[in-house]
């Protein structure tokens, strides 16, 4: 079984992004990136520091705002659209999911197309949908990445998601989709989950619950992509079941897959020549 | 077998709308329904009669623009950016697909987000896609319209949509999916299409070539869906051929199905409140 690690992956970008970056520097000045982190959930200081050291090795500057978790929709916006339009901030990343009480959507339709480096503008969304811009959400970006690192032929194969999230299921189905695989989707009420998956050359599972996808829901030889990561003790687990490795031809580990190369994603966008933008 | 037609789905649609056009004129004024159409393509100006035919009957106003097959995407946008501006209108629908040399995505993409009735904004796009507008393009609509209502469940199946084109197969797909819907989207990159398309509860025929879809690529009992529509001699036939109607459920004709409802889906659109807009 090939292990679809994404270290790899990330470490063959790194290099390229880290020159797009001197090249744009030189070009258009500094890239700056801000992050924004609302409350304390772990998840999202976690993904923040990785963000803020990696950026750190490419050239890419960071400005992390930190706001409370009682900050208002109000006052979300209001830091929106002063970033929107002060001219020293190329992009502008919020922190999903925001606390309980903010909406998340509307957040995400302030952003600044130019600048809405995660695909959460509807704009950008109804762009990616139609064909017409490749830059999806970052982690549906990261598993299509791996993908192709690892040659896995698309072209023609059956690719069946699980999951229907916006900002993993969807976009990585319209992405498949894009790559030429018929594309299945299921999601939590699909009756046989089982019976859909194992008809998988390609399977993602996008879900959310750890530990989804049994050996008996994968045809052998099949790849299989992991896009969920939980805390489970003192191990992360992700959507796919250990035994999986014992069926599948391929497989993304947990830590170690997806989320490894997510966070290159970001850079990656955020160095696109600054014509583009 | 059910025949699914689409008349009384929009008769039954009809009063209803009309009422709100009435509602909606007495408190914001005449609704007006800008229709664009370059060049001569035939079914283009059949679908501008139809709903110029038929919005008259509703209490919806209709401006023809008839430009020639010779204007230049420059004039196109000027027109559209006119209309955009232009308080009086409240509906810019432009005849597609657009004679060769003009590109549709780009002048879709001018369409001012809320009189763009047909979804072609990416904003729009991305709203349906994101699930947070119904507003997906007139023809999707119209096969949901009828599948609602002939009754026929949605959530648990396992609906197969042949055809990935942005008008139709993605919105589509995307609808089934926020009905509960396992989705799978075929194209023409699926190298075994039957083995495909026996598996569906409910197939979709969106995929532009006449009589695709024979009887023994249709689970007996399936509904199924035409999108298509072909001249052929002089006749009318759509993505499935006739052989079909012996083994399914349920099935729209062609014509007199999806196509029959396609306009009165604009109207639905145009009429709705105009503190919503």
């Amino acid at each position: 079984m090939i292990r679809m690690a994404g270290k790899p992956v990330a470490d063959l970008l790194r290099e390229s992004i880290r020159q797009q970056a001197e090249e744009r520097v030189k070009n258009c000045g500094p890239i700056v990136l801000a992050i924004i982190v609302v409350g304390d959930d772990p998840a999202s200081h976690v993904y923040k520091d990785r963000l803020v050291k990696l950026a750190a090795t490419i050239g890419v500057v960071t400005k992390v705002k930190l706001l409370p978790a009682e900050t208002t929709q109000q006052q979300l916006m209001a830091t929106i659209l002063a970033l929107n339009v002060d001219d020293n901030i190329q992009g502008i990343l919020p922190m999903m999911p925001l606390p309980k009480g903010l909406d998340g959507a509307a957040i995400g339709a302030a952003i600044a197309v130019e600048k809405d480096v995660d695909c959460l503008n509807p704009a950008n969304v109804g762009n990616v949908s139609l064909g017409q811009s490749p830059w999806a959400p970052c982690t549906p970006r990261s598993a299509m990445a791996i993908l192709r690192h690892y040659g896995i032929e698309l072209a023609g194969k059956h690719a069946v998601v699980v999951g229907r999230s916006n900002v993993v299921g969807k976009p990585l189905a319209m992405q498949l989709l894009a790559a030429d695989a018929t594309v299945t989707i299921c999601h939590s009420r699909t009756p046989d989950l089982g019976a859909m998956t194992r008809t998988a050359d390609v399977l993602v599972a996008a879900a959310g619950v750890p530990r989804l996808i049994k050996a008996d829901m994968v045809k052998p030889g099949a790849v299989v992509v992991d896009v969920g990561i939980h805390q489970e003790g003192d191990q992360l687990v992700g959507d796919v079941d250990g035994s999986v490795a014992e069926v599948a031809s391929a497989l993304t580990p947990v830590p170690g897959g997806v989320g490894t190369v997510s966070s290159m994603m970001v850079m990656q966008r955020l160095v696109m020549g600054c014509k583009e933008q």
